[in-house]
C-alpha cells in the first residue's frame, strides 16, 4: 500500500528505480529493495540513509542480495557496482573539505550507474592554483560534476575552462547569510560563464544521475 | 576600454564569444560585433537585444557580414547560421503561448551553435494528452529543453517520461505568487524526476548552449 | 481560564470544535475533550498529538468516551467514528511515501466529518503511468485532496484530468530549495490548472474538512 | 504554431478552455477565440485583456458571434452568458472598494460558469458590523469566496460565520510590507478558521472557477 | 567586563534596566541582578529565562532580595511588584490557547511596571462572538496589547472595535506558511484598522513596556 | 454600491472615516467625501491623493466644503484643520530629507486629528550631534514618531533617550539591500531599546494616528 | 528646514558632506552645494543625480564655483578634484561591461578624496586569463575594489590572489534569479576568500569611500 | 586525500591557511594542523571548532606545538600568538552582553595575526552615553570591527563619529523579525554612514582579518 514501484524505469529513463531513504522506515526501505530485486532489478541504490537505518534495513530485508554502505555518502548499494558502460570519464569537483559528503554521493550514484569516476578535492577559488593544477584532468572530462558551498564560485570558473557540459550542486556548508545553501544555489544560476545548469542544494544523487545520461549518449 | 574580448573561448569552451545585449549601448554592441569578426569569428550571436537597438547597431557596424534580427526572441546573428554538427536533435518544448520567447531564445541559441531543433509549443500540463501525443518526438531527442513558466511541471512531467537529459528553463510567465518566476524555477530545482538540470529564469540561452554541448560529446 | 470552547461551531460551521493538540499540554488536550463531550459533543478530533502526549491525555480525561490514537496521522479520536453523510467519494491522493503522514490526517479527518474516503497512494507525476491507471476512480470523486512535497506537480496534472474540485495540500518532504514546502505551495498556487485551490503546507486537517463540507452541499 | 488548442476540456474539466489575455497579442486572442467558436464553443471568456487589446481583437475577429468587454474586470465574452445551472447562490464578498477589480473578475467568471452571483462590497474587518448585517445573505450561500488585500482577515472571519467552503483570494492591494499580496496570501494560507482554502494572489478567475465547480456538484 | 549596565535608564527612559536572559549565562544573570539591586534598583525584571537557569541563578545571587519565578512566561523578577501607578487599565488579549506564554510574558511585565491588568484569553476571529462578549471591556481599557500567531487577524478586529491605542505582538504560533510567525507580523503591520502598531514577533516584553508608558503618560 | 461608509468610526474609534486615495478614481473619491460631509462629518481627510486626482475630485464635489491639498505629503484635506484637543506635544522627527514625505504624512494627520506637532528634520544618526542637538525637545514630548529609511537606527537611539513612547515608521528611502524598506522594518521591530512599536513601510498617516490617540487619552 | 548640514563631518571624519542626489529636488541639490560651499568646503560631491536634475541645479546655483557633470557615473562634482594625498594606488576592477557605470561610481568617488586610481574592466571569472593578466598591477595595489554582478564571484578570486583588503561590490546586473543584486550581495559575504568586506549593491560610493579611507591611514 | 593545503597563502596573501573547523574530523583537524607545522607554518589558527573537538584533535596532534583552546570564541591555536606588527590599534566593539562570542573571534583572529587589539563591550545604541564614553579610545583606532546583533545600528552610529575604517559584524543575536541575524546584516549594509563595510554573519574571524590586513598597510 505504502509505495508503487515504477518498475518500467529502466526501459523508460535509462535506469532502474532508486531508494530515497529519507522519511522512510527502515522496513519500508526493506521492503522496498526486497520487491525491487524480487522484480529483477540486479542493483539498487539507496540514498539518504543514515547508519542505523541501513543496519536495520539489512537484517530485514530477505533477499540474498548483499547490501553495501558507503557512510560518508550514507549511501547502500544493493547488488554491487555494475561494470562500466559510460563513453568518458566524470569528473566530480569539490570547492572544501566539508562539501566531501555530497560530491561523495554524486561519485558513487554515477559509478552505480556504469560511469568511469575521478574526483577532485577542496579546489576552492580561494586558492586558484590548486583548481589550475588539474586544468588537464578537466580538459579530458566528458562531464564535470563541480560541487561547492558557501559562495559557489567554483561552478563558474570551471565553466569558464572547459568545454564540456557541467553540472553544478551547491551545497549547505557555510552560516549566516549563506541561509543554508542558497547563496551557492544563487551564484551557479547566475554563472557568467555558459554550459553550467545546476540541480537542487546538495543533491549529489541528481547531479551524478544528470552526468551519468550524459556520459551514455 | 569598456570591453577586454575573449578571444581564445571558442578554443577554450567550444563556441566562440557571445554578445550579451541588455545594457550595452547600440554603439558598444556593433564595436563589439566588429571586433570579433574583424578577429576571425565568422557568426556572432548577440542575445537580449531590442528592435530599436539593433537598428542603431546594424547601422553603426563597420563590417560587412549582415546582421539579422529575430524579434520573438530578441536575438541578432551576424553571419547566419553555421552547418548543423550535432550528434542528435534537441527538442524544446514550452509550456505555454506565453512561454515562446524564452522557447525561442533557446532554439535559435541552439541553432546557432550548429544543433538541430524541433519545437513542441502549449503542452503544458492542464492538459496531458497534448503532451503525450509527442511522446514519440520526445523519446527520440538526445536532449530536451522544457520551457515552463507559472507552476513549472512540465520538466518533472517530461523529466519522467524519457531517458535522455532534461535542461529546464523556468520563465517569468505569471503573475502574483509567481514571484517572477521563482515558482517555477524552485519546482524545477525540486523536481522529484531524475536527470533533470535547471538554468536561470528566462535563460533560453544557457539552456539551447547547454544542450548544444551536450549534443555535440 | 486557558480556553473558551467555541460550543456553538457544530451548529454554525457545520462540524463541532476540533483540538489542535500542538503546544497544547496533556492536562490542557484532557480538560478541553472532557468539557467539550461533557457539553455534549459525542465525537472530539485531536490533531497533531504526540504518541506521549496522547497516553497521558488519555489518562488525565475523566470522561467515559474511549479516546484512540492513529499513530501515522498523529490524530486521537474521542467518540469513534460517525455515520457516513457526505454525497460522494472523497480520494486522497498522494505523491509519495513520504507524503503519507499528511495524506492520512487529510483521510482521517474526512472520515471523522462523516465522508466515505479512498486513498492512492506513491502516484507522483514521475512515473505518470501511476496516475493514469487510477483515472477511472479520478473520475467518479466528488472532490479530491492531492498531496505533494517537493515540486507538488501532482495538483496541476490532477487539475487537468477532472471536473470535480481540487484541494491541493503542499507538504514540506523534501530539502534544499524545497524551502520547507514553500516551494510545493507556490507551485500549486500557481497551477495552470483550474479548479484547483490551496491548503498550509502539511495542513491536511484543513484539506480534509474542506473536502467534507464540500462532500455535503 | 503558437496554440494547442485543449478542445476535449469541456467535457473533462466540466468547463470549456478560457483564454488568458496576459502576454499575448491582440491577434493571437482573435485567432483562438476564432478557433474555439469555430470547434462548437459557445460561449468564450477571455480574463486579462486591457481595452487596447480588446479593441484590437474584436477587429480582427472573424467570427460572427458578438464579443463584449468588461472594463472594470478586464474581462471579454463571446457569446454571452449561458443559462444558469448551479445548485445554488455564489457570494463574492470583498474588503475594499480597491479590491472591486479582482471581486468582479472572481464574480462574472461565475456568472459565465453558469452561476447566480451575489456581491457583497467593502465589508473590510476594520468596520465588523458592515459584515455582520450580511450575515443571512451569507449563509444563505453556498460557496463564498473572500476578497482582500492588506492583512487579509476577511476569509478568517468569514470562514468563523459560515458553514459553506470559503475560497479566498488574497489581493495586492496595500503597499510596504504587504509584498505584492504575499501578507494577504500567507494569512489566507495561515486562517484559524477551516473551511477556507485559496488560489494565487489576484486570481479572481480561479476562484470563480473553483466555486463554480463546488456550485454545479 | 561582560556587561556595562545602564544605571540611569530609570531616570531617563521611565522604568529601569531589564534583563534578557536569552544567551547570558546563570553566573551572567546573578551577577547583573545583584548589581542592579546593590545600585538602588529595588525591583529587577528578568526576561526569557529557562527554569535551569533561574533555579542556578538564584543559588548564585548574593543579594538577600528574593527572586521568583514565573514558568508560563519564563520571567523572574527580584523584589517583587511594585504599586500601581498607571493612569488605567491595560487589557491583554490572545487569540488562542497556545498564545498564551507571550501573553502571560506581556501581562507581567505590565505589572511589574506598575499597571492594572485584565487578561482575556482565546478570544481568536473563527469564533467571533467569544470576542464581542468582551466588547465593554475592551472598550473600558487604556490600552490593549493583541497577541495573536497564524494569521493574526485579532488585531485588526480590536482595532476597528476600539478608540485606544492598540500594541500588536505576532506570535510563532502556527506551522508551515506562517514561516516562524513572519505570517502574522506581515498581517499586523498591514491592518485596515488604524491606531495598531506592532512590536516583534513573541516580544511579549515590549509589548507589555509600550502600554505602560501609554498608560502612564 | 462601491463603498459602504463606516459612520460610526468617530463614535467607535475616536476618529472619523478617512479616505486611502491610492487605487480609487477621481469621482469615487469626490463622492465618497460628498458622503460623509453629508453624513455630518465636518473635516475629511484623504490620503494618497495624486495632484491631478485632487484636482479632479475638486471639480467633481458637491459639497460647498474647501478641499485643500499638501502636496508634500500628498495628502487633501475638506474642512480644515480641527481645533487642538490633545494633552502634549508630538515630535515628528526624520532621519534625512528623502523621508520628508512620509514625515509630512504622519504631522498633517496628527495636527488632522486636533495635536500640536513639532517637526526636527534630518538627524540621521551618522551625524548624532544633530539629534543631541534636540534632547531637550524630545523630552517634552508626549509621543514620538521616528521616520527612517536605510537601516532605520534613529528609532533605536531616540528611543535609548527618552521616556515616552516611540512609534517607528520605516521608509522606503534606499536602495539595493534596503529591499523597498525591509531593512528600516526589520531595524526598528529588532530595537535594542524598549518603547519603540513599529506601523507599515511609508505609512506616515498610522504613525499619526496612533500618536495621536495616544495624545488623546 | 528640509537639511541639517553636517559641516563638522570632515574634521570627525575625515571627509566633507556628500550629497545623495537621489530624492531630492534640483532646488534642494543647489541649495545644499551653495549652503557647503558658502560655509567653506571647497569640493563638494553629489552622487547618484540624472543628468535633467544635474542641468537644472547647475542654472539654480549661486555660488562661482563651477560643477561639473560625469554621466556615466552620474556624479556631479563642484571645485573640481583635490591634490593626491593617499599613500598608494586603489584599483578598481570590475567584471562586465554592464557593471561600469557603478565601478565609475567607485572610481570617481575615490579620486575625488584624493587617491590615485587605475581601473581593470571586463575580467569576469568566465574567462579567467582576463584577471590573471593583471596579477601584478592587482599585487601593487594597496586597496582593491571588486565590482560585480550575477554570480559575484570577481571578489573571492581576487581575494585568493592578493594580500590587501578587498572592498566588494555587488551590482544589480543580472536578471532572474539575480534578485536585484541579491545573488551577487550573498556570493561576496559567503566569500570563501578571507580579507574581503561588502557594501550594499551598487554602491560605488560606498566603496571608493571605504577605499579611500584606508589608503589614507 | 580529503584537503589540498594552501601552502603559499602566507606569502600570496599576507597570511598562512587557516583551519574552519566547523564540518570537519576532529582526525581532519589534526592532521592538518599537523601538515601545516611540518611544511613550517609556525602558528596555526583553528575557527569554530567545539571543545570536545579540540580536546580530542589535541590527543590525535603529532607535532609537539602546544594547542591552546579559547572557549568564548570557539578558537584554537598551535604555536602561540606571533609578535605584534600592525601599525595602530584595532578596537573590538560590541552591542551586548550575548555578542561577546563573535566579537572575541574577531579580538583573537586580529591578535593572532599580529594586532594590538583593545575590547569595548556591551555599548549598544540604547543607552548612547556608555558608547559616547569611549570616544575618544574609538578616535584613536587604526581600524574598528563593529559587532551588533538585534537591529545592528552599532556600526552606523560608531560610523558617524570616527574617520577610520569600521568593519560591521552581524550577529545572529536576536529573535523572531531578526531572521537570524538578516536584520543586523542588512542595517549594516545599508549604513547611512560611510566609511563601514560588512562581513557575513556571525563572522568575527573575517572582521579580524580584514583589520588585520588593513592594520598592516
Ligand atoms: N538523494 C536524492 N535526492 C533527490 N531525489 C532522489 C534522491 N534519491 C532518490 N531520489 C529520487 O526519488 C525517487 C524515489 O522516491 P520514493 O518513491 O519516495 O522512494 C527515485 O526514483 C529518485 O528519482
Ligand atoms: N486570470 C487567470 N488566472 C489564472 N489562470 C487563468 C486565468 N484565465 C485563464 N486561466 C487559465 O489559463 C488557461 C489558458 O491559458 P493559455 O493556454 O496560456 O491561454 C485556461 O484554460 C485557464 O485554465
Ligand atoms: N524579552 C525581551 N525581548 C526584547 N528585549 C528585551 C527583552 N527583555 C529585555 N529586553 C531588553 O534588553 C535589554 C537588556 O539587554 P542586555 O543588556 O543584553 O541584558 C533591556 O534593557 C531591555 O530593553
Ligand atoms: N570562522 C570562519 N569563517 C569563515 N571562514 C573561515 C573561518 N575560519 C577559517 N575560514 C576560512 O576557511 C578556509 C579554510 O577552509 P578549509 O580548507 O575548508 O579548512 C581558511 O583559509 C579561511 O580563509
Ligand atoms: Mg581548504
Ligand atoms: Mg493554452
Ligand atoms: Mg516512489
Ligand atoms: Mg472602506
Ligand atoms: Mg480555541
Ligand atoms: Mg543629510
Ligand atoms: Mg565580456
Ligand atoms: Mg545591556
Amino acid at each position: 500500500g505504502y509505495a508503487q514501484l515504477d518498475l518500467t524505469r529502466g526501459a523508460r529513463c535509462g535506469a532502474g528505480e532508486v531508494v530515497y531513504g529519507e522519511g522512510k522506515t527502515a522496513e519500508q526501505v526493506a521492503g522496498i529493495v526486497d520487491a525491487l530485486i524480487a522484480a529483477g532489478q540486479r542493483h539498487v541504490l539507496v540514498t539518504r540513509l543514515s547508519a542505523e537505518k541501513f543496519e536495520r534495513a539489512r537484517e530485514l530485508m530477505e533477499s540474498d542480495t548483499p547490501l553495501e554502505y558507503h557512510a560518508d555518502a550514507r549511501i547502500a548499494i544493493a547488488g554491487g557496482m555494475p561494470v562500466q558502460s559510460g563513453n568518458g570519464t566524470i569528473v566530480v569537483a569539490c570547492a572544501g573539505t566539508s562539501d566531501l559528503p555530497v560530491a561523495e554521493e554524486a561519485a558513487l550514484t554515477a559509478e552505480f550507474l556504469g560511469n568511469r569516476v575521478e574526483r577532485v578535492c577542496d579546489v576552492g577559488v580561494a586558492g586558484l592554483h590548486r583548481l589550475l593544477a588539474h586544468a588537464d584532468q578537466l580538459a579530458r572530462a566528458q562531464v564535470i560534476v563541480a560541487v561547492a558551498g558557501m559562495e559557489g564560485a567554483l561552478a563558474s570558473v570551471i565553466g569558464g575552462l572547459v568545454s564540456c557540459p557541467v553540472i553544478a550542486v551547491p551545497t549547505s556548508v557555510g552560516y549566516g547569510a549563506n541561509l543554508g545553501g542558497l547563496s551557492a544555489l544563487l551564484s551557479m544560476l547566475n554563472s557568467c560563464a555558459s554550459g553550467v545548469s545546476v540541480v537542487n542544494i546538495d543533491n549529489g544523487f541528481g547531479a551524478g544521475y544528470q552526468a551519468s545520461l550524459i556520459n551514455h549518449l
